[in-house]
């Protein structure tokens, strides 16, 4: 396995494979690796020839009070499990070879970016649409490989790569979860013990929505109110939004009749996590 | 020379000639081609294996009260002109095969779109990256060719190409005139012969700032004063700007001293036209 710090160098790398007609995978992550982008990794390296991994902590996708200078980074650990879930490359580039002095295009877009986290963090989605842009152009993927634990996230590139003919597949892939149900995140590291306790919560929220909706409840508002008070019932918890939107333009619904994302964040303490459950 | 309509058809064509590792060079166009596009086809057929021309009049750079309805199209002329300078593909996608419904995705830019054709056509230059960076990903090319008579949108176009990492490269080309200096452009056809007498004001205009800058002017403001005293000596011609900044960031200068764009727009009824030099 191959680590690249630059543009030039990874595209180098890459360029080489191509020749060969070899295939692409990229797995764009921000480091602090946990089982769900070891997941990705795994089953990149099981559809392409070649997987590329990306480590970088994307400024622009960090609003101005979030946790960019405490985001958790351990290159050397990432690196061991980049290996053994089998990349072959990681590009781990500095922030100036991202986003050089006088920098400033970006791409956007509306209405899907709208809701959900997009109205809870500013800017935030034009912070991954330009970054994942600038990755697909630097790895020329055939694949790429993001998690549905960020439905959202998940749904805005898919779109992306549509609107603006990506020549590339977006595969999204299955949240991983601890033994007690929460989602893998960089993130759950912040988190107390108790909080780390407490923080079951939003699956325990999920997991009624998914029960109530499986036993033939359709009323949006009635699952979110019943969500809400799950989630109210534990002291440590502040909930961010419990929004159940339709799976294609993430419109919030009244009744579900079609495919539909049930998303909920929440915040313990400084701590703001994400979890979801997609109805297909 | 193939002619394809859907971005598939494309793709498919492109494909295969890249299997047999020949270089493509793109030229996007909005059609109703004169000698300014033919220069462009001609020079990518020089320096490339294969060349595509893009025909398509993007309803997504025209501002509401513009001239997308009226935009002169003649696709069978287009189509001899550019077999005859050597392309090897046209693409010509309908409207709906770029912008399918719910299409909302862009890409834009700050600094460089903010002054010049972008102040007087707000919106203007994000439908140019849009558009461009889709034709990027559809034709995929080493190279792409585009007129210095749009010197904003060239510029536009290399930042968004450096920004982003798009590998490719952009080829800037010399602007192609008539006899009398007026420079070629699809909108000439709107004037009538007394507004085509007078248009010829924005060359001298022009020319009349290179030699002040030869003969060692380097006052922004004089300068700007001369030309618009040209312009405006000509009755049927209404300056819309008459700019001169810098053509690394587009920033209006007071003095002369790196290399600069003096730009200008004119309005004759209600054609505009723009022309520029760039001094180096």
């Amino acid at each position: 396995m191959k680590t690249a710090e630059t543009v030039k160098d990874t595209r180098a790398i890459i360029k080489e494979w191509k020749k060969q007609g070899l295939s692409v995978g990229l797995v764009p992550t921000m480091g602090f690796l946990h089982e769900g982008h070891e997941s990705l990794i795994r089953r990149s390296a099981a559809e392409n020839d070649r997987t590329v991994v990306s480590i970088f902590v994307n400024p622009m996708q960090f609003g101005k009070n979030e946790d960019l200078e405490t985001y958790p980074r351990d290159f050397e650990r990432d690196s061991r499990i980049c290996e053994r879930a089998g990349a072959d490359l990681i590009f781990h580039p500095q922030p100036e070879e991202m986003y050089p002095p006088d920098f400033f295009t970006y791409t956007d877009m509306d209405t899907l970016t709208e809701g959900l986290c997009g109205s809870h963090r500013p800017g935030h989605f034009r912070g991954v649409c330009t970054v994942v842009g600038k990755l697909f152009h630097i790895a020329a993927p055939d694949r790429a490989y993001f998690g549905q634990k960020d439905a959202q996230q998940l749904s805005v590139i898919r779109k992306m790569v549509r609107d603006l003919n990506f020549d590339l597949e977006v595969v999204g892939c299955p949240t991983v979860r601890e033994e007690d149900g929460l989602a893998k995140s960089s993130r759950n590291t912040y988190l107390s013990p108790e909080e780390r306790q407490a923080a079951t919560v939003l699956h325990k929220a999920l997991l009624h929505a998914e029960k109530a909706i499986a036993g033939g409840e359709r009323d949006a508002a009635a699952i979110r109110g019943e969500m809400l008070r799950i989630i109210e019932a534990e002291p440590l918890a502040v909930p961010d939004y419990v929004e159940i939107v339709d799976w294609e333009l993430l419109q919030p619904v009244r009744k579900l009749e079609k495919p539909a994302l049930v998303a909920v964040a929440v915040k313990f303490g400084k701590t703001r996590l994400i979890d979801n459950y997609i109805w297909e």
